[in-house]
């Protein structure tokens, strides 16, 4: 099926204030994130690259000590195993692509 | 560099009315496209896998006579060597994803 739609799929909750629709295929994984005013991305790392590119709001970004406010049109690259961390300035939406796919959200997904 | 900024970064003229500005990585290419209002996508296809995200808009997408409405939220994807068309019903942001690198377009910025 070639179209898809985040806004019509169940949402994970992935931490307090962050929660997301996600769609996988063989190699990566595409989610559609909102996170709540003032939430704090917990400082974290995983095996998968990711992408994250803010589509609306204002989200400070810290990948391993580098800091930028993210913008609309602006984003950032974590390679893997690489510690990063933010916080919501205002409510955020962004969207996220993690390489090779998050198995752990295709497990929740299925709970 | 962790960090990356679509709007910073020179357009490419993709078609009359279709212009974005890419990032690439080892294994894939990201675009922020501005599709203008009424533009056509020529029908068209590439070896790459593509993930089309509508982020601002209204786009018609046929992917291989599979048609529909993108709005915000929704995206599309195409498979390697598959046809595809659309039309910009209103002035569209999209953000694609290429699988793998765009190496026409790192050429075209070399230009």
């Amino acid at each position: 099926m070639p179209f898809f739609n985040f806004n019509a799929k169940n949402k994970l909750k992935i931490w307090d204030g962050i929660n997301g629709s996600f769609f996988h295929w063989e190699q990566l994984t595409f989610g559609q994130i909102i996170v709540d005013e003032g939430t704090i991305l917990p400082e974290h790392k995983h095996p998968h690259e990711q992408w994250t590119l803010l589509i609306e709001g204002e989200l400070e970004f810290n990948v391993n000590g580098e800091v930028q406010i993210l913008l609309p049109g602006m984003a950032a690259y974590i390679p893997p195993d690489t510690l990063h961390t933010g916080k919501a300035i205002t409510q955020c939406k962004v969207i996220d692509c993690f390489m090779p796919v998050r198995e752990d959200f295709v497990a929740m997904e299925k709970q």
